[in-house]
């Protein structure tokens, strides 16, 4: 990376330019949006400079590409990097963006583990990055349990603001790691496990830039002086907040969430199953306390290799290199004493509702031959945490980052690519979900670690791919393996809610209802919301007329040479 | 109204026609419209046959015009009605529409009552009768509690279906009438009183038929085959389904809903608070109650005046035909046994969970002086129903009629004009409503009839203006009165969830946060999407291009007597 004063200096050849902007033209627009946002906050990328910080800190991330890449580690490259103060400039970048037709992407905090990180999907496309300058908690009110964020607040972040300044009847929600953005979560329409799990669920009221640089607020923001923005959804006429996630119509610069008062208890759960064919029947009782609100939140039914690379890589368990066996999976399990499948949940609520809640659970589970259950035990001073005590954590949303030790499961410094298919939350779809994996997965040589996720009513099946991205080998296979899931998945009626910037196209493609009704939708919108095609073009395999049907798109790679 | 077989012979005077479109026109597209869905489903209408059906048979609303007209009868009037029976047949219609630049207002089972029942925005626009036709229940599972519905499914219908197929164990959520659509309920965000309440919150996939006439399925009803749209609200990219709800941007045709599993126990309950001076205390209460989860569903906090309004008509109580002193309200409260403020409320579950919740709630609300509780009693036969009989009905989704009883409490046959502002669920901001209210209805004549609302952690102010719409001056006052309210309620901050066609500009107006960012938006997407500006113009104050700024929006009517 280079600063901004040494623009002048570089070589056209070691700029990386998005299309349609030549190398002078490139300097001129980040000169200029660095005097609106100060030569400080503008970093341009030089192919000199290509080593990113790989040391292990996940909480540095470069900005300008994915730190687990899949393909070839020049394909999704940032060319600059643009750290915007306020959604002012946000504004004044994105009218400069559109009169030199630079490419925008937007990050919040650009974690994003497994989906491509912080990077762009069209190389050369300018960094936005909200987090680094904007990163406020705006407002928190106890009265009405809501807070007001910008996108640069992590988890990690809006938890210690409660604790610091009297809000500690506040609960926060967050997912697997902490120190990801509140705001950029719910923008991708992650989850996390408490009652407020679902998080654009639990957003209320949006500040967004749009592609013409136009500032607007949904819901009650459109009201001046208003005292509602953050305690009701809507507001009058459409309700647009929807298609400002996982898109690419505009750029999310406020927006309110929810938070949870002290639920007036708290305990934490682990039923676990001996055998890996108890899925689908543990599933089945899921589905019906789930919806039945007996089961309160998101409980996650974890495999034991899951667990087991929480603890420690595959290493530490066998010498065996190769995809492993049911029965080996069966040693691991008695060794760190969880079972094939194991579901960690909690209760909320005071004690003598956690106790009719108890006893139903029990009563369903305890059914499945074979099943126990335990509760977090108090540890000695230096004691290992197990499993239950982090998830115990993450039920009541306090922000770790434990479940990052199995993306070393199967290397030092391993990468994750996230593969998220939804099903209905049966026994049976469980269970032709892992069968469909496994089978993916051991043809390509990987162990099967995942975790189904009951949401409102459907289930998420979340397969975590784990590589070392330093073997192109390990790479290729891993790109194959989930492009030909995504089709699996398709062919029997799954498809994916989220995914990594190399299946955007593809998984685009297979969302094509009536003739793709729903991908010409949002090209339309695309179109007239940003006719200059600046706005993250890409994003969800939502290209702008400008680049559309020019050679941007991934195309399966039909065999694994061919990448 | 005249059927299609008669058009020819009827003059060019008698009918009403939209702007653009010459009366040849008009019977050429209402012609092929016709060829369409069949002759017998395309009424014309005509200014000779203007008498609708008042004979008080609410369920048989003609579909041309608004039942509680506020301005004039002719004023929001339809020049056709078109009933399609299909997905395809609406799609061809809407085909034919865009030909002949003829305006379609679709409605569903167009009750709406309060905002404009069946009548267009836009004068001549042909209504389109979905629910006439399109009316049945395509789906329904006892395993993910979800259907999938048409739009002409009203909430009595989906009761009655799932108690004569087996599905007993499902409850719906139905507002305050039962003759409504589920689906065009949904779409407005109208609510309801169980924990699935907020409608739009509780739909799940859409099918919709954009402008253009083409076909689009949202969440995963874009990938085909698929097994999860009714279970996973999402899908892949950008989630729109929000941006069809109260807007003019797509005409729905199948909607998914979520239905509520038997929670297991049920029981009513109603607080009652003696003195008006109690309304703050109330809802302070209930906000904590209710964003802690200890109250599961929007509770409603009502005064005296909508109770005795059920019971019967003023005259029943009083020979005052003025507004009624806080004292004579005391009366009435004493003799029909309710308090000032009455919170109808219920709770979901098992007895031992109930026990735990009612002590929280005992514990809370009798502290307020007076206070007293009551569950419903069972009724000896032919005894008079209590309001409480009636809400333990609608908390519990048994959909029922007996609200409409508070039409009739100024005179025989009244009309309903509703004011919903939206405000922050505190004692002050619900007393400041309140007095808001009280004073401009005085001020005009009016008796408040309102009932509190508490949604997630919103208040919904629902505001009953009731008058005799054969009374030009009745009309007049209640209209520059809800106007001034509009007016009133925005400048303290409060805005509107929902309204009357009568007032859609001028709350899109008072919604104009940075230069009337939103409604730039909306009309952008509405340009985009509507080139031809076919599709329920002025809907939510959204005008397509060719009509804007051409006299059709509707000003304030600055005095009484200048409507």
């Amino acid at each position: 990376m280079a600063s901004i004063n040494g623009l002048g200096s570089l070589e056209d050849g070691v700029l990386v330019l998005p299309p349609d902007v030549s190398a002078s033209a490139f300097r001129e627009v980040l000169l200029e949006m660095a005097k609106v946002v100060g030569n400080d906050n503008v970093t341009v990328h030089t192919r000199q400079s290509m080593k990113p910080d790989e040391q292990g800190h996940y909480y540095n991330l470069p900005k300008e590409h994915d730190l687990f890449y899949v393909l070839e580690k020049e394909h999704f490259l940032a060319g600059a990097v643009v750290c915007p103060g306020s959604t002012e400039e946000v504004s004044a970048v994105v009218k400069l963006a559109n009169k030199y037709l630079a490419p925008l992407w937007p990050v919040s905090i650009g974690r994003n583990l497994g989906y491509g990180g912080a990077a762009p999907r069209l190389r050369g496309s300018i960094v936005l990055d909200l987090g680094a300058r904007m990163n406020k908690v705006l407002d928190v009110s106890s009265r009405d349990c809501t807070c007001l964020l910008e996108p640069g607040v992590t988890y990690f972040a809006l938890y210690e603001h409660l604790q610091k300044n009297g809000f500690q009847n506040l609960w926060i929600d967050n997912p697997d790691l902490g120190g990801g953005s509140v705001v950029g979560n719910a923008l991708e329409r992650g989850a996390g496990y408490t009652p407020y799990g679902e998080h654009f669920s639990f957003h209320c009221g949006m500040e967004v830039v749009l592609p013409s640089g136009e500032v607007m607020r949904t819901g009650m923001g459109a009201l001046p002086g208003n005292n509602t923005w953050q305690t009701f959804q809507y507001g009058y006429g459409p309700y647009p907040d929807g298609i400002f996630t996982q898109s690419n119509f505009g750029i999310v610069t406020k927006m309110g969430v929810w938070l949870m008062p002290d639920p007036g208890g708290y305990q934490a759960y682990l039923f676990s199953f001996p055998k890996e064919a108890d899925l689908p029947e543990i599933v089945e009782r899921v589905r019906v306390l789930r919806i039945s609100g007996v089961i309160q939140n998101a409980p996650t039914i974890r495999n034991t290799l899951i667990d087991a690379a929480v603890y420690g890589p595959k290493s530490d368990y066998t010498s065996n290199k190769d995809v492993l066996s049911s029965s080996e999976i069966d040693e691991i399990a008695r060794k760190i004493n969880v079972g094939r499948w194991n579901i960690y949940g909690a209760m909320y609520g005071p004690k003598p509702m956690r106790d009719v809640q108890w006893e139903a659970l029990k009563a369903s589970f305890m059914q499945i031959p074979g099943a126990r259950y335990e509760f977090p035990k108090p540890r000695a001073e230096g004691e290992k945490r197990t499993v239950l005590h982090m998830r115990e954590e993450t039920l009541k949303g306090l922000p770790n980052t434990y479940e990052l030790g199995w993306l070393n499961w199967s290397c030092e410094r391993g990468s994750l690519l996230g593969f998220s298919p939804i099903s209905p939350a049966t026994g049976f779809d469980a269970n032709k979900q892992c069968e469909m994996v496994k089978r993916r997965f051991k043809e390509f040589g990987f162990d099967y670690i995942g975790t189904f996720v009951v949401g409102w009513r459907e289930l998420h099946h979340i397969v975590c791919l784990t590589f070392d991205k330093t073997d192109p080998k390990q790479r290729k296979k891993a790109h194959r393996c989930i492009e030909l899931l995504i089709d699996d998945a398709a062919a029997e009626g799954y498809g994916e809610y989220r995914t990594h910037l190399c299946y955007m196209d593809q998984i685009a493609s297979v969302y094509n209802w009536n003739g793709n009704a729903a991908l010409k939708f949002n090209q339309q919108l695309k179109d007239t919301l940003d006719p200059n095609g600046i706005l993250a073009p890409g994003k969800s395999g939502i290209w702008p007329a400008r680049l559309r049907g020019r050679g941007f798109e991934l195309k399966r790679s039909i065999e694994p040479g061919r990448l």
